[in-house]
């Protein structure tokens, strides 16, 4: 048997003590599967003092991260500290530069510097390795760049964020209000104190960028994501939405057409019947459009120390076996840039609803505007009328451009009838 | 560039058509991804003349599909002939001994000879790739094998026929015949002529063989499977089942209890809002549940040209980049002989079904076989009762040892006023 592959852990929070773990008390198994032992030689954490469960013993304790990467004894480097910059990005770039291989499950450094990151890694000959950045333990990006290689992949799609997933989940099951549900996710852990990340819709456009590289053979372009959380999302859509025959669901969604992407996040109603409507809870979920394979469906828990660590474990396996892959499946260098299709040119169907006071001439006026827009109308839902109480009007509009609905509704919101701030909701057949 | 992989495809039906032209219409896409070109210079197939709309030029044809394990001008030999035995398995192994990597779709030879193969090709030091033999296009080889490497997995299971799949969700949803619905399946071309292997679960049985190997590092042993395919499900049960909240799917399931496993294929009567109930008419399904991860559900199309190359070309890739794993991803010496739970010692929950005439005393015995067997009652569900015509009587009994359920159903098959054998189907919590 080959020598152990020596490995160095930075960030020893949840992650890392998940990784740590799995590590040792398999050890056995793990190495019949790479063919070597899987050895921790280091670790690096602020405190050094605080009890974690673990036993470090024999294993070299540094409070600087970067030191790490300049260790003998340290094969491969484990970024768990996350963040697109700051030490994670400096760790991560001495690693390379000194000819470590880099593990990592920060999607951000990756969606934010993934296409100059992996030329480094390809310039220095060792492997950058991020499956546990999309998805948590859903071997999605293994199966995007080797198990579906052999595809054109046009479009990829998925429930990328178990926070708001778990969210949706829970408001259609129950409901109650966004704001009502995120304190309560907060203080049972599933989600952050500082929410913004997941329910602004960040952390998916992070991973989105990311499937979409590995889809196009295309360079992360984070900043061409449009990206909308779910903060607006209210139980009366949602009821709407039931109703109407559709679940609303935050997705990400890259497509090509024509040699130009568009990526987008945002909350979507999705039909009732559609499998990504039944991805309930904290689940995460990709699907890949190939012109092989037609549709292959990913699903699993997408965070979490154990799904986390099964995908950090699989890609030291991968590196312990010498099995290696271009970052994101082509050479670097041969990354396309691919241009971007403006958010305003999108071509979909939409969910709107207007809060309207009952009074002569007011859908005369919301007529108009769609007319005037060339929007064209495909159900409406108006229930209750209370003479000066606002009532919902809901309306779902055939396929059309977004920048002829933005107008629309800005022009609808204008009227004097109309008491609050028009929503709308992209409706995706899948 | 690296020298082309030289590719021989054994086999022209319609899978081999499919990847010959996968191959050809994508080249410049695939030498991207696997880092040289992918070359078909050597076929094999029974009929030279017949039109298969591909131009074969400079390709060497021969009807003999062996030479192509002898061809210089092959270094991959892609299988697509079927059979465990006889010329797929001559080929095979006449390739390996010659130094060649071999790619094949062959679940039955997989599940019939896997181990010795993996041996063979261990020693030889070549690659025996077979990801289009589970579950078409799915990458669920490479997941259990490279992607969920970090988990200890105790259970495998899935929908792995499309055939069967499709049958009885249109058997679902159309309150048809099984015979009347394989009859149109075939019409149709998603079932054999013969239709045996598929709807018998021999096919099925294959598949988990494959998986359980994978999962739990053991030599593939097909022999072991319990098998019972669908020929006798029928609308009415499937209708009991919707009315107590299930639905009616074949499973293949494997799992590992105190180094000792169990693999069955046999209906499963599984909760109705389960995800693997939501898999439909010819998709497939694996749900992988490890340590780490928890559950890995991977769905997509288990069948045809497009899935099955898509398959083949993965493994193609993986060969032309030399990226290697042990064939069941630990050496083949370390794959362990499990022993094997028998059937009857299975433990699970069930749903019988009896046809009887009303006539007095047939409940007491009923309920005098099963408390003299220890089988608990869940539920039990009479409908109708018309004077001397069979009516059914549908239960649902708890957790219980498969021999004492059986042993309870020859008892009660022996009740004068039951007057059809009784029909059992296994219920399965997932």
């Amino acid at each position: 048997m080959t020598a152990p592959l020596k490995i160095g852990i930075a960030g020893l929070g949840t992650v890392g003590v998940g990784v740590f773990r799995a590590l040792d008390e398999n050890a056995d198994g793990l190495s019949g599967r790479a063919g070597r032992a899987l050895a921790v030689t280091a670790v690096s954490a602020r405190d050094r003092g605080k009890d974690r469960g673990l036993s470090l013993d024999g294993v070299r304790w540094t409070g600087d991260a970067l030191e790490l990467a300049v260790d003998d004894d340290v094969d491969v480097v484990v970024e768990l500290i996350g963040g697109a910059d700051g030490v994670a990005k400096d760790l991560v770039e001495a690693a390379i530069g000194a000819g470590k291989h880099v593990v990592t499950a920060n999607k951000a450094l990756i969606a934010h510097h993934g296409a100059a990151l992996a030329r480094m890694a390809e310039d220095a000959g060792v492997t950058l390795a991020y499956e546990a950045s999309v998805a948590g333990g859903i071997p999605i990006v293994k199966s995007m760049r080797e198990g579906l290689a052999g595809n054109r992949i046009d479009r990829v799609y998925g429930i990328l964020n178990g926070t708001c997933n778990y969210i949706l989940t829970e408001m259609a099951g129950s409901g109650r209000e966004f704001e009502d549900v995120l304190a309560e996710a907060q203080a049972e852990g599933y989600a952050e104190t500082d929410p913004s990340f997941d329910v602004d819709g960040v952390d998916t456009a992070h991973k989105l960028a990311i499937l979409a590289s590995l889809a196009f053979g295309s360079e992360v372009d984070f900043d061409a994501v449009y990206t909308e959380g779910i903060r607006h999302v209210s139980p009366m859509d949602i009821e709407f939405a039931a109703e109407l025959g559709y679940g609303i669901k935050l997705l990400g969604i890259a497509s090509r057409t024509d040699g130009r992407i568009e990526q987008r996040v945002h909350p979507c109603m999705v039909p009732a019947d559609a499998p990504i409507n039944h991805v309930n809870g904290v689940f995460n979920a990709v699907v890949a459009e190939g012109d092989l394979v037609d549709t292959a469906i990913h699903e699993g828990r997408g965070a979490g120390a154990g799904p986390t660590a099964s995908a950090v474990v699989a890609d030291l396996i991968d590196i312990a076996q010498g099995r290696t892959v271009p970052t994101f499946g082509i050479p670097a260098a041969s990354l396309a840039r691919l241009e971007t299709i403006p958010m305003e040119t999108h071509h979909g169907a939409y969910f709107v609803r207007f809060m309207v006071v009952d009074q002569p001439g007011v859908f005369a006026g919301i007529a108009a505007s769609l007319q005037a827009h060339d929007v064209s109308m495909e159900s409406v839902l108006q229930r209750g009328r209370d003479p000066g109480v606002p009532v919902p009007v809901v309306m779902t509009v055939h396929e059309t451009e977004e920048a002829a609905m933005l107008r629309t509704l800005e022009e609808i919101a204008a009227l004097d009838a109309v008491v609050e701030p028009p929503r709308m909701i992209r409706i995706e057949m899948l």
